[in-house]
């Protein structure tokens, strides 16, 4: 049967995760994989989830099982709170950061609204956005518009802030107060993601962009990589009345987010089990990369070159002009090797000869065998 | 600052869920409450999550805690084929079988289109149907207008046939095989939302819609009211190649149901704990029911009739025509009672004069002295 009669709109330019399309054919384990952004598995708190679990239904007993509210359980929502020091009811958490893009998208775009990015930017926010037949525009764009003296019109602008992905660079505060300018003068939102934010393993903090614009920012928090990804969960810092909107979609998504999650993640944060084990997780991560960038300089061939991160799970290769990383991903995952093509991160099929590589998910002894490999791939091509 | 220049065409008409409004102002512990649909927490199997959460880590460890695949966990998706007889290929996890409504919704509805409902129907569903701007028709009304030659057109009906939220009523074999008849003549897909159907308490099986017509049928399956609603975690069961659009639209929502749930249910339902443990929640709902219905029948005054639910969480009230439940709600609340108005889940702002009446969260020993009170100020009425 031939249900296209029956789909949406916004079925026919529906985008497929090419990195969740790699997982579903791949054993992540079996390879040397630089794709995806996992977490390393070995800082999962595995006995404080068993010993918590316990303690949380000890306290909470049927309540951690029952329905809850759509913001969120008052639990959670105090003790980022007090960790962030926003008010309670600037707060709303979501079923994963995902969802908190998603449900973005959802309040303020219409099929044909521009949609402004930085290029490259976060292939699970293209998705969400193309998903929605937004127009995506990058910011270069948009300001090069303004410069002629046009008035584009645009919806909000999403950033990555703190050691984006897949760059893995971190805005200046320079940089972030004259995209909150444009924002004022130009009139959109901004919507701040930021799942990195907490893994910083040098250089200083830079404020954030919620914390320059609150009236103008939502901003995205995530659980993945400070507590664990299976638990789908993260939060949005923002204005009461966008929160609001926000809240009444989430209604109809999945009414509330999972409880006994929620309370565990609360127990963990409130209790400083996340701030320990945040201090072992950025040890580790600091190690791999360094690891990681001392391989790059050590195999690259010339002619390569990579971001040097500050934080996050990502740097960025840019290869000679005439390699196409997406050409060359099968002989690579031949050779044992993943990456993610830099172009799929490209709203306009540009970077070609980039890619996003992960140093958080493969252990740091098999690290240099993949870049050995990798180099051999890249000087062959 | 106002908002609202932001906004997408969804927000001026989304609506409020009365429900979760009436949770987000009242202690439900507090109060006589048969207004929700909650579980009785006491079928919640807290030390078997307690043990079985030890017993998941013990055997996945921190694979609990990662990223997993958008269509779910293989192992609950292995036991959900086993114990439903439906191929692995034909089942997606969702994050809650309200998002199986959402992304049904979003899949198939572009503004404007036609979806059928029954007159009353759920509550959360109609709250989605509109957040997509969906025009919403009754059956009966697309009926009449086929059989006055009309051509008009659905993309697909949504109905709850065993134990209907609100009503209580459970759709006969015929009235099933009859609306298959209609989707195949008309065109149209069938969405079968399925929370209650393990929740019999007297009565036989009917067959799934699904069963009858698979291949214009998507079927939504809960966890919450088999295992624990705390967990957000349902699925559904559907053609493969609508699956896969769902699918699409999955990674862009939330990119994966959480994990350390998933193998909880997947550990509960496997192992036969489920199965036990439903056998109590029926014994205890049967029992609710039964209650329920003789103080109905000695306490409400004359005028008053009532649905005999086989099975799920809720009857239906309908009072002498005068009476408007949303006009009375405050009086009932002062008094310590609350239920949900009818005339929430009309599509028409009819069904003025009823009421929805959940039996099963409600203590079985407070239940007299509620039904006392509700009677009282019925009679007032």
């Amino acid at each position: 049967m031939d249900y296209s009669r029956f789909y949406s709109g916004d079925i026919p330019g529906l985008m497929r995760s090419p990195v969740r399309e790699i997982f579903r054919k791949v054993d992540l384990n079996a390879i040397y994989s630089f794709a995806g952004g996992y977490p390393d598995a070995s800082t999962f708190p595995v006995e404080d989830i068993r010993r918590i679990t316990s303690e949380v239904l000890d306290k909470y007993g049927a309540k951690a099982l029952q329905y809850g509210a759509t913001q969120g359980v008052p639990e959670l929502r105090e003790v980022i709170s007090k960790r962030y020091s926003v008010p309670v009811e600037n707060i709303q958490i979501t079923t994963s950061s995902q969802q908190g893009i998603d449900v973005c998208t959802r309040v303020f775009a219409d099929p044909g609204d521009t949609i402004l990015c930085t290029n490259p930017t976060y292939l699970g926010a293209i998705q969400s956005f193309k998903s929605y037949r937004a127009n995506l525009m990058t910011l270069d764009a948009f300001k090069e518009a303004v410069a002629r003296g046009e008035k584009p019109k645009a919806k909000f602008c999403y950033v990555i802030p703190d050691f984006q992905n897949p760059s893995g660079e971190t805005m200046t505060l320079s940089q972030r107060e004259d995209l909150v300018a444009l924002a004022e003068k130009e009139d959109f939102l901004i919507v701040e993601d930021s799942p990195y934010r907490e893994l910083r393993y040098s250089g200083e903090e830079v404020p954030s962009i919620y914390s320059l614009c609150p009236e103008r920012t939502l901003h995205l928090g995530s659980f993945s990589k400070i507590f664990a990804p299976g638990f789908r969960l993260g939060w949005i810092l923002g204005p009461v009345e966008l929160l609001d909107k926000i809240y009444v979609v989430k209604q109809s998504l999945d009414l509330c987010p999972p409880i006994l999650d929620q309370y565990l993640a609360a127990h963990f944060m409130g209790s400083g089990l996340l701030d320990q084990n945040l201090k072992k997780s950025i040890a580790l991560y600091r190690t791999k990369r360094d690891h990681l960038l001392s391989l790059l300089e050590k195999y690259m061939p010339d002619g390569v070159s990579w971001t040097h991160p500050e934080g996050g799970l990502f740097l960025f290769l840019t290869l000679p002009p005439h390699i196409d990383t997406v050409a060359l991903y099968d002989k690579a995952l031949s050779a044992g090797v993943a990456y993610v093509a830099g172009s799929f991160f490209h709203l306009d099929g540009s970077g070609k000869n980039t890619m996003r590589m992960n140093f958080s998910f493969l252990d740091i002894n098999r690290m240099e065998e993949g870049i050995r490999i990798l180099a051999e791939v890249l000087k062959e091509a």
